[in-house]
């Protein structure tokens, strides 16, 4: 029996004030398919937060199934994508993307973020029929490994994705801890204007499910509603995803929540750094990746839940540790102190 | 503004026992994917339902997505569905199954069942590699058109499936009101015995989302978590799902609800023959369609909320009304208090 | 052993003309995949006879593979297909479109020929986005019934067409035979205007392999070599194909072949209807569908080779004969003169 | 106007054997389709060369639509194909693959030949429904840099294959090259006896067109015919691939060719290495890669057609040569001439 699970983020249900929402709502006839009252509201106060009027808001139950209907609306069937090695869409999503019929171009990187340079080589090495046609980027903010694009370089992908008539798509579904990290200097209203298409995670951020997809170039919203039927996206009852952004968006909600599961990622962070521990990649939002002795993490395991992450020599791996909105301070304070006690233990035990 | 709404069976919530599920278990810690505890506990109540203890049950978010997941999972890309015109996947679900490859050979029938004598026609008209391969039958229970399958018609259609070597799988989307329908003959082991895939439809019978795909035969059930994955349908909270289908299968809350639709559909179908209207199709489950003159249904549509189904001739169409487990029975008995008012006043109009 | 085959009009090899240029060109050393100077000047030639200099061709090895890639480059994902039941996309390719994931909305005819009104009530019916979005229409000329479409048929469907946004496609396998009918009306150049896509059929009119898929309108030209590869249709040697239609365009063999098969059926329609025999449908191409009592037919194919092509009641069949390009005169005569005989000697034997 | 053209081994016709075989045929009547007497004859010749009664033989027009449908066949949705980087379905068939599903893992090598230790690591990097199931090893042989697989290597291949249960598919394109290079060590007879499924390559060993694609195992037979239906691959006149490999397999005609391409290639990588000049992989095949000075490949461009294939330092490209079944043994002395008079001159004006 563990004491605490740093698994991932989402691992409990919904924030109170949403579960609240549903049952205030709950007797109300309403249009099916997204076509009710609070899918209408949760546009409204989402293109107002972004400051795009003219966007189109499609609500989606999760993110693989954002992916791959926002990446099939965009693509011919000869175009393909360019991204990360560590993209979610390259790794951890069973192949939705190929099935789709799209290659994917996967590009190693230092951090899970892409390059300029690296787009324009792979547009340059794609010269014609015999390959496929380079078409659109596929960025995460936050990235896979916890990672997270400064303006200006959000800026930098899209002006090199517009000289080589390349769609720019973001995979948000840690957009709320990437905005609201220490670190960051980008607002939603920035990614809508420089993103062609992107979705602002719900599933991770609070909500029981649900992501919003968001188009901003009214050339590309026609028809939209095809594909999320064809894919079986279309929810009879898309009031629960309609209710679960009206929630988060009402108040700022969504930032909040985001800025707990952050603040808690950095306390976390620091107390290890304090420790002498180094990173596998720079703590900047609710997903860390500290590097410990083996020994240090068999004991740790005993106590908490976390996913091992990658082998860093023969006697250190690095382990993931994330938080939530919903994660509690008082067992991030005890597993410090259980930190701050195993450490010591453990490397006495390795001088002995 | 209308008085009341029987579009649909999905224009509420949840059933408020389902609400409160969520509520008092949304702090616990579980494993995502569906693997928690509340989508083990309800797999448990579905098989000991269906006297199934080997099935395999998955939760997935709407029928859309159950059926394009469930067929695609059992066929090889040049094999072929068998369907009647009417079937949801045959008109409704935006060619979600030809988006997976697979042709639908689609049948016309008098009240949407398929006999076996259809699909013996069908496979014999098939003969070689220029042609697709059917390999799969496809039912609704309760059908499109609102009518039922009899045990020994579904027993029938397992014998003409099996002979020649084909998949019998049944879209449950309303397979509650099937099963409680007054002039069912069959249970829920009756079809997890004769059927080798189908879905049992919890959106249209109480819960906020989810339907429950059983595969009872094991041959059949290595892998399928891949398909779920691939095409998006792994939520990262399943638990949601899960908490539905605990609450449906806990004390036959699922039956009792279904009964409560079929009741009150019932009622409505009795107070229009009283009124000498005939139906398109032998009133069976929650959906009737009733023929009404155009003149009457003009007068309807300002109070109530329904479709106009077919143009019978140039002076009836035949209307759907739909109840639920949520449909209030004085909203029923206003609507027949209506119809008996508006019928005299349109007749004695059209007489005069 | 049969005297001789009517089978089909692919039995034999190709032209002599269309051999003997592959023999001379044979050990020039050309580029590849399409680029070689046999393709260029074939393009040219035909793009002549069509009167659309600046028409797209491409040449594809056969025609199920030409409908494949034509259709699938036209639509979005959710779109789909008007076509005729007895249209070869919908019976004999092995359900090819649908595995390029679009729905065929089928229709029932009375000779294989759409009308406009057939059309408007399909693309009527579908209202939105939980259907398939009619976006195509498929035409085959000549059809697989034999039959024909006339100048002002041809332009009624492109106004159909152009009024509903939908393309207008034409599967010409057997065009030959269609614009050389004694009863065509209909030009080379009215079908390059009113069609968007269309192929001309080699194969079954004297070359070895090969369809010249045209595109007229140069917003559908783009990357369509991305199309042609992507479904392994750029063969490597491009030349063999280049080499069939420069043969075929060239001092109009193409025209002449075809009006040689079309001579030869008519020959045989003439000496079926004096025999006093019906047909299944207008003979008006290479291949005519007389009904004959099922003693006679017995007896026939002990002779030569055909397809008993459908039951029309409990004594007789309708039987399809092909002609071609190859087709001996000699053969056409003795058939007749056996037919002749045969059918005496059946008659006595059911009227003794 | 070039002298000669050392591009690729597909610039010429067929052998003229070849095209004789067509003539002498041509005027048969023949069944559709690959059921003439020429494919069965070619079927009969390759088995008995492959020591393999029971294998099932299809031709196909070409080495992309060969693979699509071979490993399209072989794969369930969600499986996945180890290749290398440089594999032509990983590079050169415009997504064919994934277009069909299936996600490419490629895996970088060294000299365009996958290790049993690579595959393995693939194998278990993949542990669950999150990511997609290896299931098949794709290599080639010749590989597209010119090297071979030695007997003991495919052998490993093999049995790791067998230990993960996945597939071995083999890509022979220019499998002619590989048995007959003066280094290898493995025969027809090994390659069916190892691999699951592999091609037989007709177009670039002297046919017009045609691979001949072979499946050993009994149970991967059934049905296969459909799979080359539905991708437009079942010619109407499959006697003309027919007619190719009874060419190529009457008298060993196949080696004949490979062989002669093999010691031109051999000749002309002497001659380099005799100047000084080192290889981008090491020459086994007929396509060699010298590593030349760029004033030199300059000056041969303007004589020699051949493609500049990667450049290795800001002085030196790679350049490939490519002979074949129909290369003239004087133009590749001619090459050598130059290539030493250029050399001299080039090597004279760097040194001034």
């Amino acid at each position: 029996m563990l004491k605490y699970r740093f698994f991932n983020d989402y691992s409990e249900g919904a924030h109170p004030r949403l579960l609240a929402l549903l049952a205030q709502t709950n007797a109300e006839q309403e249009d099916g398919y997204g076509n009710d009252r609070m899918c209408q509201q949760a546009t409204g106060l989402i293109r107002q937060r972004m400051a795009a009027p003219g966007a189109a808001v499609h609500f989606i139950s999760g993110g693989t199934q954002a992916n791959l209907i926002g990446l099939g609306s965009l693509l011919r069937p000869y175009e393909s994508i360019i991204s990360a090695t560590t993209a979610h869409i390259n790794v951890h999503e069973a192949g939705a993307v190929e099935a789709t019929g799209h290659k994917i171009n996967a590009v190693a990187t230092l951090d899970g973020k892409l390059t300029p340079a690296q787009i324009q080589t792979v547009v340059d090495e794609h010269t014609d029929e015999h390959m496929v046609k380079p078409r659109l980027v596929f960025i995460s903010n936050s990235t896979e490994v916890g990672s997270i694009y400064h303006k200006n370089e959000l800026e930098a992908l899209a002006q090199v994705c517009r000289r080589n008539q390349l769609y720019l798509y973001l995979d948000g579904a840690r957009l709320g801890a990437a905005l609201t990290s220490a670190q960051a200097d980008l607002t939603l209203a920035d990614v809508a204007e420089w993103v062609d298409m992107f979705y602002i995670g719900g599933t991770k951020n609070g909500a029981l499910l649900g992501e919003a997809l968001v188009i901003t170039d009214p050339a590309l919203q026609p028809d939209f509603r095809y594909f999320l039927k064809q894919k079986g996206a279309l929810l009879a009852k898309g009031r629960v995803l309609g209710a679960q952004f009206v929630g988060l968006f009402q108040d700022d909600l969504f930032f909040e929540l985001a800025r707990h599961a952050n603040r808690l990622a950095a306390k976390l962070a620091q107390a290890l750094r304090a420790l002498g521990f180094d990173f596998l990649s720079h703590p900047a939002t609710n997903q860390i990746f500290p590097i410990l002795p083996n020994a240090l993490i068999a004991e740790l395991e005993k106590i908490y839940g976390f996913y091992v992450w990658a082998a860093v020599d023969s006697e250190h791996c690095a382990i993931r540790l994330v938080t939530s909105w919903a994660t509690r301070e008082d067992m991030v304070d005890e597993l410090i102190h259980d930190l701050q006690r195993l450490a010591g233990a453990t490397r006495a035990q390795s001088t002995e």
